[in-house]
This record gives structure tokens, C-alpha cells and sequence, in this order.
């Protein structure tokens, strides 16, 4: 493939895509005494006195960790941490490039879920916050649960950032189909990590002093077809038991193409090619689809569209509406860092949501996510987020 | 302290030191596929089919760890690893400037010595290199010692960082003073980090192929006085009990005071002001003094000198012959990358300490060692160590 080889020429030349530069000039002896010995002495022992100084006076003001196994990585699967630097640099980049941030790639030489636990935890001191990502389902889960007391914000984004972006993403498209989002018929085909976390993001968009408003009809489909509680061979995935209990409100069994009849939404989190233009006209009218199998959809855009779809997104840039998780993820970030959050919570979640979909102006079907290159979202994210927060931490009375 | 205050200040206004850049333009979304996503994954596949090219293609190309636990930072002691983050962060861009490498600060919410080897394992993937850095001794040898089979350098600083540069400004002060450096009486003050690799290097000072040049008599004393075999206060210290088998041929006793008569070095690697005008009397004509606590010398230069002192050199920069780990680490680790050396050898900090002090042309008794802003040594300091690790590679017949 041209464009690989293009890559690996690019990054050969540079040697990586990432470095580290000094914010303060070491020319004189002044500077040197001021940025190392002896004046950083004094900040030293100011942050011995207040460890919470270091959030001020220090790279953890601003600096989050990509953290990964190389378990997952992209479309490519477990190909280990060396293989996985490109990746997490190109993310730290990119945290720096939409809001700001500064990030390091962190790839761990372990695959071993307590291993991962508790080096994050021994990191922790230098970060403001730590990045999961392409970590393999179901660990991912529980290393994240696992994480959320360390007092600096830990997110996995593979789930969460997708799950946010798809939800601005069908926000503004059941507000060009004319349909109420809760009353949507929703089929996600994939129960990975992305999978779970949409369901979580879609079953409970409510923020507090809302009334209740989430997506009530929601069916998960894997490999094996429709996810339910007598699906014996899901008995040691307790991600899955919770998707079978949580959804498919009337215990539907059978494939994709059963899961699909009458339905409104179809979201694709799985592999390229498995959604047929059958399988779109069984849906109700002007269905919803969003393929996002990377780099290949689950439909190309122009048959899911000859097939009825009202709407169409993708994972991919050269299609319109592209669901592109650096939507997310660094405005997150900004917004939890300027806030001080100790986690991202589920509102800030739904906030980050809200955000990405108010970005939208000129509303249309080829337009429900704002473009991935426009550098103005992470702020408008952050400040959403931010104020999530705050608002958080005040009772409500 | 008005330093000190400046110092916060800076910090403050900075938020930090160091920053993490792009070396690759994201403005496109042709830029986009190169640095990330769908090309970034035919770099994550030529590293899966070849993990040696993860040191060509990524930031591990040039990227060092800047790993501590805070136990033993500058003259604070164990101050934990948040308070050391500014030293740490320092440190990154003196590597920056001394040398081109990419360094990032590693700060572990540990002292436990077990977890600190594992945790560098598991970090190794990212990284071309570990300095560790400001780890309280003994556990500072057994990390090291521990870390050698990692298969990139594991250098720690506090030890032979100090010591290489004392062995450059040694080779200098015994040419000035006319006397032939393996004959020299040296007594060293201090048995910690430092202590212990100044004795190692100064006693093999020889290089393959040269006859064996290394000082013979060298005397330790820690703060009970001269260490020897007869001191059992240091049963539980491994390293103390090697030195009282390497040094002090003679098995002498007795106090600093005992050990300096008729001694032609001081090497102090200890605490201010506790050598007096009349130890250095009761030394041999001419004796060379290196008072390198900071930052109050073991003596005043200039009372040394009153004292007939021939060459004096401090730990400070605002006197003469200022010995500087920033003239060795960062050469040092720039030759090792280059070389792509799994290890800094004996050879190569021998290799460094000959060429630091061959940056020195204009020798004379108060210019020893060259100026610490000179960014020129850590060049030739990288050329040397690398060479020195190409000659080791290749067996002599």
C-alpha cells in the first residue's frame, strides 16, 4: 500500500514524530541556576511542603499519559507495545494539536490486567491524567474501573470516546429524521469496548435536574448474533451479561438481520462489509446507519444510502460524517485538567456529547458531526466539560 | 531565599518546564493520514514484523527516561517523587540542550527496590534509555546492577555521572601538578552514590590494550571515619564492605583527619565545611582539592588555597573548575544511542571522562574542567563513548 510506505518514509526521516523541548532558556549561568541547580531547589521543597503544587509549578499542570499494552491497536489487533509507539505518539500529537495538551506515549511490556493496574498507579505522580487506549476488551474494563481512584482523570477512549461522538452523531441525526431520540430502535453490532460504552452513554443521557431521557430500545448484536440473557456462551464475559441485561428489553434472539427488522439505527462498532442493502430496507423508514469499521464500513455510504438510509456516518475522513474519536478526546481532557477533576464523570461524558453535536451549525445529512480537522471543537468541549464538573460538585438543593 | 522565590515564580508563570512537540505537521487531512490514522498503521506493521525499527521510526529513536523515586534529590534527601518532578524535569531539557536527546521525566510512587526494577522493565518499550536519577544508596546500586540485561543503557547518574567527571578533572590536575596520576594517595570523603563509582573508576582507569593505569592507594572514609575491614558498624552494607576489601591497602584506622596525613588528594562527596586549612597542611606538597558538596563546599576554595592547595575544584558554579554531571550524562547517552549500546561499559565512562578533559586546551590550575555551558562537550563526549563501545564490540586479536 502507497500511503504505508509513504508513512514509514515520513517517519523514518524524522525518527518519531514526538519531542520534548524546554519552555525555559538554559543560555547563562542565571538561567541554569533558576532551571536547575540551585534555584529549582526552592521548588522542590515548596512542593514537599504542598504535593498539590505540582499541579502549578510543574509538567503535571498539563501532561497526560497515552498509556497502552499494545493489546488492540487499531484494525491490527495484539501486536505489542514497540508496534503500538506510532500510534500513541500520533495521539500524543494530536492531544497537543486540538486542546493544547501535552502527552507521552507510555507502552507497557505487560498484558497482564494487575500488572497494567498497578504501574499506572506508580506513574501516576508525574501526570494530570492518563489516556487507556488500545487496550483489549474485556481487561480494558476492569483496568479502568480499577483506576478510578487514583485522583487524576483515567479513560479508556476506545470506548469512551467513540460512544460520545456517536451520541452527538445521533443526536443531530434524529434532529434532522424528525425522530425522538428515546423512542429510537437502536441495533449496535460489535460488544466490544466501544459497544458497551455506547450503550452506557445512550441508555443514560439524562443530566441531573432532567427528566429521564435515554434510548429505551437498544439490541446488541457480536459475532454469535443477538445478545440475551440465554446466550450460555456468554457466561464468562460479565461485559456481555450486563449488555444482556440491560438491553434487548423483549429478549430477542437470532442475527443481525432479526436484530435490524423494524429498526431505526444501526451502529456499527465491528468489521467492514457485513451490512446489506436487505438489511437496510427491513428497517423502518429513513433508517440511521452508522458504519464505523475502520478502514473498511460495515456499508459503503453510497449503497447504504441508494438502500434508504436518511443518514450515513463512518470512521473514515474521505466520507462525510466521520466519527473521529479526536472529536472527543482532547477536549475531554482539556475540560477535566482546567477543572481539576479527579475523574470524567458520566455527565461530563454527556456534556462532552452535547458539545460536539452544538458544533454543528448548517445542520444537514451530510453534516452532523463537525469536521475532525476543525481545531475549535476541543475548546468549546473542554469549556463544556469543565463546567460539568462544577456543576457536579455543587448539590443540587 | 531570593533565588528560591525567583525559582517558584518562573515555575509558576511556565507551568513546568518541558513541553511534548509535534516534529510532524497535522494541518491536513493528508497530514492526518501519515501521522495517524489509516497510515500510521503500515509503521505499527514494519515495527510488529521487526521491533528493532521501533528505534528508526518512533520517538524511541532518541527518547531517555528520566526515572526516580525522590528518595534522594539534590541536598533535600527523600522527598518523594512530586517534589522531585522539577529536578527531573531539568535534568530532560539539559539533555535536550547538551546533547539533542528527547528525555521525559519518570517519577514512581515507590521505594520499594523490587518495584522500581519491574516498573523499568515494563517501561522499557519506549524508551532508548534510562538515567536513573536521585535514588538514595544502597538501593541505587541494586537497581542499576539489576537493569543491565534490559538491553538499552540503565545509567545511574548520581554515581558515575559525578565520578566521570572527576576522573576528567583529575587527569587534568595531576598533569598540572606534575605528578603521575596511579602513584597518587587519594583519599575520598563520602562513601554514598558517588563514593563508590569514583573509587571503581579511578581504580581502573586502564582500557583495553594500555597497561594496567589505575590509582593504588586510595583511602574512604563515610561519617564513623576510615573505612576497613575491621569496622563492623558496615556488616550490613554490601557496598561499604567491598570498598574496605578494594581500598585502604594498608588497613588503616582512625579519622578523616587520620587519613588525609601525608595524602596528595581530597575527594569530598559529602557535607560542607568539615575540612579545615590544617588537614590539608598535614597532606603532601601540593595536594589537589575537590570540596564538591552543594552547596557549601567541604572548604572555601579559597581557604584551600591559602592553605597551599594546588588545583581546587567545587561543585558550584561560581568558582573555578565547577565539576558538572551535566559535561558527562548527556554525551554519554548521546554515544550510547548512537552506538545503539544495550549498556554504558566501564569503557565508555572511561572513554568520556579522557574526552571531557580533553575539551580542556588552555590547562591551567583554575581551568581543569571545561565550563559547564560549553554544549560543544557533549559532542565530543558522544563520539568518544561511541567509539569506545564500537572498539569493545570488536575482539582484539
Amino acid at each position: 500500500m502507497e500511503l504505508y510506505q509513504e508513512a514509514i518514509e515520513k517517519h523514518r526521516q524524522l525518527g518519531g514524530k514526538l519531542e520534548t523541548v524546554s519552555k525555559m532558556s538554559v543560555e547563562t549561568s542565571a538561567d541554569l541556576s533558576l532551571a536547575y541547580t540551585p534555584g529549582v531547589a526552592g521548588v522542590c521543597e515548596a512542593i514537599h511542603k504542598d504535593p498539590k503544587l505540582a499541579s502549578e509549578l510543574t509538567l503535571k499542570k498539563n501532561t497526560v499519559a497515552v498509556l497502552t499494552d499494545g493489546s488492540a491497536v487499531l484494525g491490527l489487533g495484539n501486536i505489542g507495545p514497540e508496534a503500538a509507539l506510532p500510534v500513541m505518539e500520533g495521539k500524543a500529537i494530536l492531544f497537543k494539536k486540538y486542546a493544547g495538551i501535552d502527552a507521552f506515549p507510555i507502552c507497557l511490556n505487560t498484558q497482564d490486567t494487575d500488572e497494567i493496574i498497578k504501574t499506572a498507579r506508580l506513574l501516576a505522580p508525574t501526570f494530570a491524567g492518563i489516556n487507556l487506549e488500545d487496550i483489549s476488551a474485556p481487561r480494558c474494563f476492569e483496568i479502568e474501573d480499577a483506576l478510578q481512584d487514583l485522583g487524576i482523570p483515567v479513560f479508556h477512549d476506545d470506548q469512551h470516546g467513540t460512544a460520545i461522538v456517536v451520541l452527538a452523531a445521533l443526536l443531530n441525526a434524529a434532529k434532522i429524521s424528525g425522530k425522538n431520540i428515546s423512542d429510537l430502535e437502536v441495533v449496535i453490532n460489535g460488544a466490544g469496548a466501544a459497544g458497551v460504552s455506547i450503550v452506557n452513554l445512550l441508555q443514560n443521557m439524562n443530566v441531573e435536574g432532567e427528566a429521564p431521557l435515554g434510548v429505551k430500545n437498544i439490541i446488541v448484536c457480536d459475532t454469535k448474533g443477538i445478545i440475551n440473557q440465554s446466550r450460555n456462551d456468554i457466561n464468562n464475559n460479565p461485559a456481555k451479561q450486563i449488555l444482556a441485561q440491560k438491553t434487548n428489553k423483549d429478549q430477542k434472539s437470532g442475527s443481525l438481520r432479526d436484530a435490524l427488522l423494524g429498526s431505526d439505527v444501526f451502529i456499527g462498532v465491528s468489521v467492514g462489509n457485513l451490512l446489506t442493502e436487505a438489511m437496510i430496507q427491513s428497517m423502518n423508514a429513513e433508517p440511521i446507519i452508522f458504519a464505523l469499521a475502520n478502514p473498511i464500513p460495515e456499508i459503503m455510504p453510497e449503497l447504504a444510502k441508494a438502500a434508504g438510509a436518511s443518514v450515513v456516518a463512518t470512521g473514515r475522513s474521505d466520507f462525510a460524517n466521520q466519527v473521529n474519536n479526536v472529536l472527543a478526546f482532547p477536549g475531554i481532557f482539556r475540560g477535566a485538567l482546567d477543572a481539576k477533576a479527579p475523574i470524567v464523570s458520566h455527565s461530563m461524558k454527556i456534556a462532552a456529547a452535547r458539545a460536539i453535536a452544538g458544533c454543528v451549525s448548517d445542520l444537514s445529512a451530510d453534516l452532523i458531526i463537525p469536521n475532525a480537522l476543525d481545531t475549535s471543537v476541543g475548546q468549546r468541549v473542554g469549556e463544556e466539560v469543565a463546567r460539568a464538573f462544577e456543576k457536579e460538585k455543587v448539590p443540587v438543593l
